[in-house]
């Protein structure tokens, strides 16, 4: 691994210029170099492969961060899926007439949520969010919507900020409605992960009044018993269409939606992100009566219709299969958990671990969080490590990489937990401390 | 060209199955094989290259239709933009950090449209027409939007129809807007292209409290003198932000967006289909005053990080200007025209021809047109061409191309001629005739 020097290099310069031409200098909130690492985070990359990725200047890194947040359970570049959209592109990726690859996919989802009849596909996560709960509206005629957490940039979830800040305590606080109609204020009403007193406080305000209900199934942590099993009957009681936001959370405990480890089946379901491996794909599943209500409003987009997205799922959603990666993945999130715990415990941090294990994040117990995580980032960087608070297991990373990811983070910690008892965190850090969540850019 | 023998074939079944497992048997409307040729259109395809597509069971057609929706003005497969894609796949579509050329992307369309400052890009034309419509407001503080025409599947823009039927007299009339929160009631006001009249009785009314006035510069015919000047000036009184949806206009008479033949710019225009030549693109670019405030909303999705979409946009809109792909794009639509209006004298039908010259479309004056339409197509897949009543005009529309198919048009405009004075037009039809619009699939 290629070691740091420091120098901000190319991929610096050229996102001073990209924040001139594109607002928020970036497409995507979390791969903003500030959320990282301002002013020394390489910013761009020239090649990407397993589970290492080259910047601009050719400098090597081992990625163990948010692994394209989340979008490349496989690796990057996963020579299966790239030979299939391959043969996608030699083929044409689009034309008048329809991909049947996209009936192929459809059958396998079904075939991996038995309680699942229909599909229908965007490329897109926030996209196809919005597809569930415009189907969900449809079928009920109704619009108002419980959730849980984080879903996405689309009006129909920013609503829930306009009246008060009710997504605080979500995933992302602060985020902005900017631009959201005022018409949507007293649509969203929000409760927390594993709260059902504050659950049931919703339905009985809203209650029949309900469309949907959406949520992630899981967040950092599991479902407390009865949790799901409830919101799942109080859904079906009030005629409400449970909607299980899986783009995060699908493909990483098992092939499909991490809903059916639990035992509690939704309405409907969303994928991205892990489905397409790094190729633009989303998917709504769901059962029948619901789905066909889609046919009653008009969901209908050029794009969704080419064939590359059906082509890399496909191969995805197989070799996880095949290969059981949901295993892999599993086992490197409880490797990197515990070195995690060795490392805070050789060096004298205290560590909170949470997530899911393929989705793995800790939480370094101190003031100044910001500074200290950003002292982490920078110490992992001139060690040649893309890191963070979190990693996202990928099946490309494999034991030889964890062995060095673990020694540089006890390392890392230790350069922390000194600069730490020293005072010297903000003194050691050659660039500014990182933003933690939405903050607008000059 | 191989000859259709009726036999509706796998494309047919396959379809057949589909509709079980997608609620409107594809992922857009314009794809429905009843759009076409109800139980006979070949639904699938196995292979596009050029302009030439082959169907599941190898019969191969010359696309004389939308060609992809407008999707690929180069032709399907073309061999540079491929060649481009195939490099960006081989250097990973994905990582966790950003791929540079959509910062080179970003330059090139503000090159090409010098009143431009800044861009952010999508995945599908729908979704940045949702973006630019957020940004507007955003930078207004208002609601409200002025519109004409069809902006996509959004609920900022079906939520039109929820009062009255606005979208009627647009382009897809009955447009359902089931599933769009009615808060939403009474945020759009249509008016007519080129009626100015009207566009003036919705400032009236609306004036200042309009965020945006949202159209196509041009539909099937160009713009009144004054039109779009006065709209300009309007929009610019008002405070209310101009878009320009160049999502279907794009990339047809010259190389960025139409408006720049008028002389008349907007503050924001969207653009998706013709920019990625089948690969998933989108952009909206802007001036800096208004796109800055994409950074006071939430505006986030993983998808548009990929490196495949910006990779394919830069190939396409480089091949489309060195080329002069628009000049190709107006000779064919001119030819196509010329050719319709001979084949028309010689065969005594009467057409009305319209649209700009590479999106020709025409309308056969008679009554049950739709019967009528339906025997056209089912003589010209006969034949061996994917037609319909338009033709997208494309560079890999070769003239030897335009011969066969003008001779296939004269022919089957014959058919129509003489089953319309014998009175015989559904009794040649071997299956039902084709929809017309929005209509729920059984």
């Amino acid at each position: 691994m290629s070691s740091n020097t420091g120098d901000t290099g190319r991929g610096q310069r050229l996102y001073k210029k990209a924040r001139t031409l594109i607002p928020g200098g970036t497409q995507l909130l979390s791969k903003r170099p500030e959320m990282f690492l301002p002013e020394q985070w390489p910013a761009y990359y020239s090649r990407a492969k397993g589970a290492e990725v080259w910047d601009l200047d050719g400098r090597r890194y081992l990625d163990t961060t948010h692994f394209g947040v989340g979008a490349c359970v496989l690796g990057f570049a996963d020579e299966d899926v790239d030979q299939a959209v391959l043969g996608a592109i030699q083929s044409g990726t689009m034309s008048t007439l329809n991909a049947p690859e996209e009936v192929e996919l459809a059958e396998l989802l079904i075939e991996l949520h038995p309680w699942a009849d229909m599909a229908r596909f965007a490329r897109c996560g926030g996209e196809v969010m919005a597809i569930a709960v415009r189907i969900a509206r449809a079928a009920t005629g109704r619009d108002k919507v419980a959730f849980c957490g984080y879903h996405g940039w689309q009006d129909w979830y920013l609503a829930a900020n306009l009246a008060t800040d009710a997504l605080g305590n979500h995933l992302l606080s602060g985020l902005e409605p900017a631009g959201v109609p005022r018409g949507l204020a007293n649509t969203m009403f929000p409760f927390m992960y594993n709260d059902i007193e504050q659950f049931r406080r919703v339905v009985e305000t809203h209650g029949k009044e309900l469309a949907a209900i959406v949520m992630e199934p899981c967040r950092a942590e599991g479902p407390a018993p009865g949790f799901l099993e409830e919101i799942r009957e109080t859904a079906s009681r009030l005629g409400a269409v449970l909607i299980f936001d899986e783009v995060t959370t699908g493909f990483r405990v098992l092939t499909g939606g991490i809903h059916r480890k639990f035992g509690v089946d939704p309405d409907l379901a969303a994928f991205a992100k892990g489905m397409g491996n790094g190729y633009p794909m989303a998917a709504v599943i769901g059962k029948r009566a619901v789905m066909e209500a889609a046919q009653s409003t008009f969901i209908s987009s050029t794009y969704w219709t080419e064939r590359v997205g059906p082509v890399a799922a496909l191969a995805t959603i197989r070799k996880h299969r095949d290969k059981n990666v949901a295993e892999h993945l599993i086992q490197v999130g409880r490797t990197v958990k515990a070195g995690w715990k060795r490392a805070a415990e050789q060096t004298g941090l205290t560590l909170h671990i949470d997530g899911i294990d393929p989705l793995a994040h800790f939480d370094i117990q101190c003031e100044h969080k910001a500074a200290v995580v950003t002292l982490f980032i920078q110490s992992m960087l001139d060690r040649g490590f893309l890191a963070s608070a979190q990693l996202y297991a990928s099946y490309a990373h494999q034991p030889a990489h964890l062995e060095q990811y673990l020694g540089a983070v006890t390392e890392s910690f230790d350069v922390v937990a000194r600069a730490l008892e020293e005072g010297t965190v903000e003194k050691l850090l050659r660039g500014p401390v990182k933003h933690s969540g939405f903050q607008r850019l000059a």
